[in-house]
């Protein structure tokens, strides 16, 4: 018995999987990093140098075993694992947003967080039930960019709204939507970009909240998958208002 | 022994998992259906007369079996699959087109074809080495707009200008250019977006070809990832000359 368990949503601590993304958050969330673990087949080179600095520089102990890789990992060529301590930081409420309505994929939810840091929304609320933000599928899917973003749970829009509602302009992306994405003008007030869960989008009380938008698409399908919908918004959102924001 | 094998790319035909999937292939492209596969757990509800019917108007053969289900799929809830022939149809010349230069994900190129027959550009040209446009997993990314997409494979990108080059528009997308998307001015000639492999992206050469261009982001990610980056030109191609492909 190795004594290392897979992760559960539970758990205090998660992890970044693979050498890039222990960078990430050694750089990043340093305060959070509790431990690195590295593999006997890591080649010294000077990559591997660079990382036991940053180690010994941000006060992280090194741990060198083979065993969680058999737990955690099942990529042939990850040979360095960061454990950190799971943290919460609420969205600034001076910066524009996203809202994640009931996320259900690890996956897309990490390639929104690398989307969003990308066009300046690293200020992400997510309403339950939704998918963890922890999952080391999740944070691999963000290619660190989690290390980065504020990024909090609430347990309903209306609570999410009681914290950042007031003078502040809505978005609500759905399919029934007659606006287009493209047709806004670039805002002066903070913003919130909001999304549904990947297979229902969002309720249909959205309506009547806010600005409700659709992206425009061809009649050949029925709608975008989630992470692209979300990054084409956010993209269109920065190159209107892109200098305030970055 | 069963008989079914799991999918090769060698093989002339493939699978469309799931009965959403297996309706587009009947509907779009029912010359290529060759069977239906169907699971005793199917329940026997309107959906399921429905695709009864459309096997009979279309003369695919139904198959009762659970056996290839345990070689083809694992998802639990998959009680249909289709089986049909591989096709390749070539990109209409009279229409803009979307060139994938060695794209290596079978998920990423399923995602790309849904997007790309939102925003009208179902003309995609493939330059090899390159992954397989009909493994399950891009057919099921693609959730069907691979049967209603023109798709070949070229062993070169001068293959693919030999026989498509005049006349066109080149807008190769890569980080070092430093025209921005969001620049561009609505085209008028026909034109095509060209994008790298997911790691690599494009070859530096692509940079004296046509008019590079760039996504804008912040200095905060490397770049987005591949279907992201594709999308959001496809998105933005679509708003500036939409009227013209819808």
């Amino acid at each position: 018995m190795s004594g290392y368990k897979k992760y559960k949503k539970s758990d205090n601590n998660s992890y970044a999987l693979g050498i890039t993304l222990t960078f990430e958050m050694l750089k990043f969330k340093p305060e959070k990093a509790v431990r690195v673990y590295i593999h006997s087949q890591m080649k010294e080179n000077e990559t591997y140098k660079k990382l036991l600095d940053l180690c010994k520089n941000t006060g992280t102990e090194v741990i060198h075993t083979d065993k969680i890789f058999h737990v955690l990992t099942q990529k042939e060529n990850c040979f360095c694992i960061g454990e950190f301590e799971k943290f919460e930081s609420a969205p600034d409420a001076g910066k524009d947003h996203v809202v994640l309505v009931n996320p259900s994929n690890a996956g897309n939810l990490g390639t929104i967080m690398r989307s969003a840091l990308g066009f300046g929304f690293n200020n992400i609320a997510i309403i339950r039930p939704a998918v963890d933000c922890f999952d080391p599928k999740a944070v691999r899917a963000s290619m660190g960019a989690l290390f980065s973003t504020n990024i909090k749970y609430y347990d309903s829009f209306d609570e999410y709204m009681e914290e950042y509602g007031s003078e502040r302009k809505l978005y609500p992306f759905m399919l029934q939507a007659e606006k287009k994405l493209n047709e806004i003008n670039p805002e002066e007030k903070r913003f919130s970009l909001i999304f549904g869960n990947e297979a229902t989008g969002l309720p249909e009380k959205f309506l009547s909240l806010g600005e409700p938008l659709i992206i425009p698409i061809t009649s050949k399908i029925d709608s975008l998958n989630l992470p692209i919908a979300a990054s084409i918004a956010m993209y269109q959102a920065f190159v209107n208002s892109g200098r305030r924001r970055a």
